[in-house]
């Protein structure tokens, strides 16, 4: 299964919105309503969204659409810009787009394999992870959610443990969704279980993704990834990053520079069309967090391991 | 209002099963009603359990039900149990069980002083608050609740922070319901954020209530009260526990023996009957977790501040 790609001159993508309920596809023939998409998060995920970005230019490039707006759809993703920008540069954006489409497959299974070489390394058996960030958030196979599935395809997965991921639920619809179709044994938490459930050796080791990984290894990813970190450093497990070097943005020095996206309120307030709070109610409600590189293990690429916690960083390895 | 309250040879208690869409009070006139009520979290909250359980053993003296299984209904609120022993112990346990409602209201009151007084030291206006430790955890006044409630008379709350609280959302239904009652400012946050929020500087201080505390200060509380700790830690903002002297359990050395209720997979998989997981998901559910001593700055309890930043514990200060 593909999660996005091009078929008869169009983007076709699963409908996330949609899942766990039903899997059904979009098929997508203007960059307005792959806009549209992306807000809703009917693609979402790093990865998927650089496929995305690239593929859109491919679509502009025959509607004739402007495709600024498509660039920054969403803020805190380095990849929607850098797929958009890659596509625009190239003699044939289409080609280009492709071309990253086969990249991010090939990179995904080349993170699984570091990836669960260095946590049996570790000894880890039992993970715990946050959002989606498996071939939902990817092309065919994902980030950390691809490590884990390398780890259960070589027998040495015990157990996954997924955070539900509030507001929008990514780990209760999509991971465990994911981690059910390869048969991986999971239970899903609450999030802010994740870190006592650390405490009290639940898990082995921590993997999220990321949306934006600064140039001193500072991350930028889903809100309750700096909770975990901070979980897994008092717990004296390790904590890895698992991203394609395309998320690394050496232009941004440090997190503290990061923009962080606010989604609004209505996200906070209800779940599924079930309002939760008294009407009147106002929210905060930040979409990712940035994890101090301090709090990082390592970071783990499609070409190395950068071990943070060894002093490496990913300008400087 | 009044929470829980003995009326016309019954026990009358707000169920807050129903809020914040509707007020309604149950009139409880045997122990199997009132078990049922605290299993389902009708009644829930330190302090209201405390009254509930002495109020019960009044109960039982006109039916003639046994009282240990309503001691047992909730394994990690000691107030529970410890109403339930007061009342028995006494020759007139309807009298001591009045008694015991009317010193949670001066208790309350007293808490909230001599915590509003301590963080008007340390210059407090903003702070963080998990579960619902209000007057619906109470009588009349709560606990952490019952400190933002004294700030806010003093007209020095500038902001409180609710975290939601998943899976059962004290923090969406019943805090924000009791924030908006008292006309107090307030927002609410998923609770991943909440580590992250002060990371940014977004609170200057967390506030919360207790199930249990033992000898050397390890606090058992709401699951997502120990991540709450390490961000506080990490941000340098000052993290409180505000609970009467009848939740120190002297009889408890350390936080490592306190038992975790698992209330069951079936409120993590779904909100208000809205299915979230894949049909066949797992759940683990812990509704408790342990906050290590190392990370509370003070217990406030009402008659006391015990600094365990400074080297004190409940039983040694």
């Amino acid at each position: 299964m593909r999660t996005i790609d091009w078929i008869d001159e169009a983007i076709v993508l699963v409908d996330q919105t949609r899942l766990p309920g039903d899997l059904t596809y979009l098929r997508i023939t203007t960059v307005a309503e792959l806009i549209d998409a992306i807000k809703r998060l009917a693609v979402r995920g790093a990865p998927a969204l650089g496929v995305a970005g690239a593929l859109g230019v491919a679509l502009a490039a025959r509607t004739g659409e402007p495709i600024g707006p498509l660039r920054e759809a969403r803020p805190t993703a380095v990849n929607l810009a850098w797929g958009v920008d890659q596509a625009a540069a190239a003699p044939d954006p289409l080609a280009r787009a492709l071309r990253i489409r086969d990249e991010d497959i090939a990179a995904c299974l080349a993170m699984g394999v570091l990836g669960a070489d260095l946590l049996a390394g570790h000894g880890a058996t039992r993970v715990m992870t946050v959002c989606n960030t498996g071939g939902l958030a990817a092309v065919e196979r994902g980030t950390a959610l691809g490590v884990i599935q390398t780890m259960h395809e070589r027998g040495t997965l015990r157990e996954a443990l997924a955070l539900e991921t509030r507001p929008l639920l990514q780990g209760a619809r999509l991971t465990a969704w994911e981690l059910a179709r390869m048969g991986a044994p999971h239970r899903l938490i609450v999030d802010s279980a994740g870190p006592f459930l650390l405490a009290r050796g639940a898990a082995d080791a921590v993997l999220i993704g990321a949306d934006r990984i600064a140039a001193n290894g500072d991350t930028a990813n889903k809100i309750g990834s700096y909770a975990l970190a901070l979980g897994a450093r008092r717990a004296g497990v390790p904590f890895l990053v698992i991203a394609p070097e395309t998320t690394i943005d050496l232009a941004t020095p440090g997190g503290d520079v990061i923009t962080i996206e606010d989604r609004g309120p209505a996200e906070v307030l209800s779940i599924g069309g079930v309002r939760l709070a008294p009407e009147g109610a106002g929210a905060l409600n930040p979409a990712f967090d940035v994890t101090p590189a301090d709090l990082i293990t390592a970071i783990v690429t499609d070409r190395r391991v950068i071990r943070l916690d060894r002093g490496e960083t990913p300008d400087h390895a």
